[in-house]
């Protein structure tokens, strides 16, 4: 039988706000156990962008996304918070005793008074055109997110999609590819309107290509994308050049196991109210990209803010009969396990 | 007549919070104006403890007061906020195109569309006890708050209260002070239970005085305070020399003309709601340690998060007829004016 790991509350995703979690939970003497399918904490900013500069964490002008993960981690290690890392989610079970009992797939087994959802965009997966062959080219010019921009210089880009990632990221890579080529199926965008203005000023000035009313249908290429299939609405069809194709049809939610328990869903996200960012789930919380309330902005500054709200109430489930004490560490300083 | 000052957003408070505020207005185009009464940005940290590190500031492990204050400033410099300090609003009026017009005690006018009162415990004052002679020792022996703590070594410290300031500073102090006393009108504390079983151990051994069912109702000494006549509940009266004397019994709101705006009060603070942290005043909105929504906490971080939420509704005050765009400040940088 595997070793179980005994802790108070089990963050789900290790992120930058399920790092930070950590620590507010430690204030008030709860210990953590992070599980995350990346191989390393850290979250997007370790996987997705570790060299970019982030330039709205209050306090740094601008920082590292690694440096801020690195710093986490610093803050939060008085309190010994223990990860299982490259493992996902594959059961939750409650128990009569009133504890969750959370299994991967890796079979690590983690017993906690408390689930905190942190897995910010890791909870979601892109969602996939209909396209013969799709996997076939995934990771081959199949790219469903800009993680690496550089790879696109000089080659002949495809994107798809009427949302501000597929116009962000057309305005972005118009003057990096040799070629940028954006698909929309209708003529009118969904983005911010002075994003749809830079695009269609672009497409005016022959720097990028823009195709409206159409789609991509099919995907050419030997063992890497060499082009796409594509027709308009009104029927008709070509064939283009394509190093990469990158549909950006936004994002579906990914709960694996934990879906089953019944939370409450929001736009794709999960609904907490802002009390203490708690689901319709009784010891089960949300906090950071992946949960939505009334006026909810995707910030890593706004999940630090929840986590901290949310440690007050996770303390009364685990202390269930101990008053909680609030308490200034600018007075007292921070006291590790 | 004075020079107006006309911006999009007015600022009253300078501290963290409304030093944060400018960054989150300035991403999406607003200018800000800040008031503060006291001479310099940064409020509370750059006036009550400068050097003192705070330990809960997410991404740093430990960072100074004053270091925190310089980054922010840094931070919003791209957005050329502008400052009217050492004077206080005194009078606030609506003008019939929608503007605020705010007044200050040193004839600065300024127009805004908006106002984010950001005062912290600025807009509070200490609620002092009804004493003969206060006024003439405030400053001379009487302290309504503890700022350089070394002031206290070696004196005799008189301390009255029986919330969690009197508690933590007489915890605090027990072995900085030559003596301390902490006096308090009733038997039981209000403050963390275990604070104040820290007190009563310190009392048993000794190392403090703890008068219980007693007030301090009078003050004695020359140019400088030097000691306090205190009366028991069952009516017998004492003196014991004091060097100070600090009462703790709380803070009253001062919102000079901002009172006359009828703003929802609640606990000494001002009521929000957490979609946009605004008042039920439009166009008013609180952040940081002045307000107050269920759920709240006094933390630096949780005021940063109030600011980034405040912004998205300030803008469709201050352009009500444009399309909010939100934009990831990883994608895009920062712009300043």
């Amino acid at each position: 039988m595997e070793a179980k790991i005994t802790t108070d509350i089990c963050i789900i995703g290790a992120g930058p706000v399920g790092l930070f979690a950590v620590f507010e939970a430690g204030l008030l003497k709860m210990r953590c156990h992070l599980i995350d399918v990346l191989p390393q904490a850290g979250g997007q900013l370790s996987e997705i962008y570790p060299q970019k500069p982030i330039y709205d964490i209050p306090g740094f002008p601008t920082i590292n996304a690694q440096e801020l993960v690195e710093n986490l981690k610093e803050q939060i290690a008085p309190f010994q918070p223990t990860f299982t890392l490259g493992e996902k989610v594959e059961e939750v079970i409650k128990l009569e005793t009133g504890e969750f009992l959370i299994r991967t797939n890796g079979q690590s087994v983690v017993e906690a008074r408390v689930i905190v959802i942190a897995g910010g965009l890791g909870c979601f997966e892109p969602r996939k055109p209909e396209l013969k062959n799709l996997e076939r080219f995934e990771g081959r010019g199949v790219h469903y997110f800009v993680k690496n921009t550089a790879v696109y210089r000089d080659k002949h880009v495809v994107i798809a999609g009427g949302g501000d990632s597929a116009l962000d990221w057309t305005v972005f890579l118009a003057d990096k590819a040799e070629r940028v080529t954006l698909v929309h199926r209708s003529e009118s965008f969904r983005g911010a309107p002075d994003t749809v203005d830079k695009v269609f000023a672009l497409a005016n000035e022959g720097k990028i290509d823009l195709l409206l009313q159409s789609n991509v249908t099919g995907l050419l290429g030997e063992d890497y994308l060499e082009g796409v299939f594509l027709e308009r609405n009104d029927g008709s069809k070509t064939a283009i050049k394509a190093d990469y194709f990158i549909p950006l049809f936004g994002l579906t939610p990914k709960l694996g196991p934990i879906a089953d328990w019944g939370l409450q869903l929001h736009n794709a996200a999960i609904e907490v109210n802002t009390f203490d960012y708690s689901t319709n789930v009784p010891g089960i919380f949300a906090i950071g990209d992946i949960n939505s309330y009334p006026g909810k902005l995707k910030l890593i500054l706004c999940g630090f803010h929840e986590a901290a709200l949310m440690a007050q109430s996770a303390f009364h489930i685990v202390y269930p009969d101990k008053k909680r004490t609030f308490k200034y560490t600018t007075v007292y300083g921070v006291t590790g396990f």
